[in-house]
């Protein structure tokens, strides 16, 4: 089966995703600069997950880049991924209207946990269908980097209980780590002129 | 005429009915966990209608794959079974908000039957175009587990009189049997190289 | 320049304009049937705008799918179409909400209106790019269903006067005349194998 | 890496952008002419907003048909337009419902300025990618128009101080320098018949 259509859909979700977040900035009824610094955390929040919508795009973009054709389970996979990240417009309001209180930031975590989890399940789904020697298999390995992201999310799940900005502090940590779109996939398919023949 | 505008278009819609359901979970004003559990049921009625609408993206993934053009009648029954999918949203806001309340999980029934009629006028309009021989006509067949599907609808409607929650609960049992998407195209198009010239 | 992006750009401009119209379906708060019965004149108004959305779409598909290419200043005769379709949503909620009262009715008729010029100013850009030999040129003819229905609109309009639900009517009765998409394109492309070659 | 993905989610992005702004447009809950008339203000916002949203498009499409790739680097800078371009439709609805009051008119010139300098961003990125002798460099040679608007924007922003409404126009003064789209690629694409072979 072709992944047209698999990337055209993923693509309208997390754009949808991606762009109604901005909706939860609620117009102020004043026209003070005063009103608008209220809605700094809200504005902070949004931000943090625009990063991360986009960096999960972005990934997204180079995993299926690397792929030659997908299955009726990847459609599924795929669904699982998109139903999580169709939960962060909503932890991201939750925690930026609560000005970053605890349980919204450590809601906002375990949402993340869940992404990468379900990202983890797409990517393994794709490489069980196209074989331990793709380029895909290569380029993610041991997906150390997957891995590290997961542990330091749990890590911000914690230190919340603490303060809840030691949280955010590391959420925003793993977006740097990620801010580089996956190089992996880019760098094994240059090395590797025809992807699927070895 | 091409099919691929149909399905851009159909992605897109169904990509923003799947994510505006989101817009129903609102955003508690509380900080405390207490408030997320308040939106159990609208989360819960939430996971039902994703599940729903990604079944009914995949099955129309796979049917329009199996067919090679549309018709302007095509068009229409597509819109006609798009209309439909874009009230799932409401009746899913309207059965959570009001804990699965009798009319509320009744009128989520009526709509699922309407989709699922909508669906078949499709097929039918498809295979009609392509031929009784076509590997679309082969793939329905009788279509025996839409026939089921429309049956333990109209029996969820009639038990949601003694309770409800029988008939969410027959709604559920139905996305189950539809999970695994439509292996009977995939299956029939394997097995037979040149589809349309059989 | 290819008209690959216009179609994807005007399919999803057009996929939101018409799933947001269900937004204003306003979730009631009460579980009962009655609470159903007065979202009966939004619902009204949600079908008649979802029809003529959709016919906007399958004529819009129809017509770029008769031309070659297009050119900046189509670019901007199809974002002056899609913002008087944008405003549907507007029109078709005021109306819907208001009970069919009778300056809602009229604006609506108007929006319908300028959005009938909107896509004759797009046509005619098309016609003049391609050349007055075109299948398009041919296929839009001297476009006695656009002038009829702009009549109607504007009789539309003047009846509301005496009574909103005579305008409504005729807005509907347009609607009927439109249903069948455009077959003028579809069979002058059938009559002319090499459309831009005669 | 292919654009074709990166068109895609861009038109998703800015479809989505450019049609939620009419969401601002409150229906009154007052059928009379009158209740029409307080929106004027917020209508104004929305087509002077709808005019920029829809020049980036254009341009963006314009850009994108003189590129052959894109890079890791291309998808950032885009997303940081789109994250630009995300805020107009806050800025559009705090303009328009404070009737075009000061803090809320220099935000919007702000945005303006944001979005100005992540399009330079991306044509500059997109460039170091293609080349000097890259049709895109010629095109945008030295970018005199984009610099004149920024120059503008600021113009805007200080006389804003003296009157709002005098950086209102001038905001419509840019939008009318742009109106016609970037027809230096247009030119330079044609007097090149294979434009990155030079």
């Amino acid at each position: 089966m072709g992944k047209g259509r698999l990337e055209a859909f993923s693509d309208g979700v997390i754009a949808i995703i991606i762009t109604i977040m901005v909706l939860e900035l609620k117009v102020p009824h004043d026209a003070s600069l005063e009103a608008l610094k209220h809605l700094a955390p809200v504005f902070l929040s949004y931000i943090l997950s625009f990063i991360y919508v986009g960096i999960y795009w972005n990934n997204h973009h180079h995993m299926l880049h690397a792929v030659k054709s997908v299955t009726g389970a990847t459609l599924w996979a795929n669904l699982f991924l998109l139903f999580w990240l169709s939960l962060i417009p909503f932890v991201t309001a939750w925690m930026g209207e609560n000005h970053f209180a605890k349980w919204p930031v450590i809601c906002y975590g375990a949402v993340l946990i869940m992404n990468a989890i379900a990202y983890t399940i797409l990517a393994k789904q794709l490489i069980n269908h196209h074989g331990e020697n793709s380029v895909l298999a290569h380029a993610i390995g041991s997906d150390t980097k997957g891995k590290i992201s997961v542990g330091i999310y749990a890590t911000a799940i914690a230190v919340s209980f603490i303060h809840p900005w030691l949280g955010f502090g590391l959420y925003f940590i793993v977006a740097c780590i990620w801010f580089i779109p996956d190089r992996r996939i880019e760098r094994t398919m240059r090395n590797d002129e025809h992807p699927f023949n070895n």
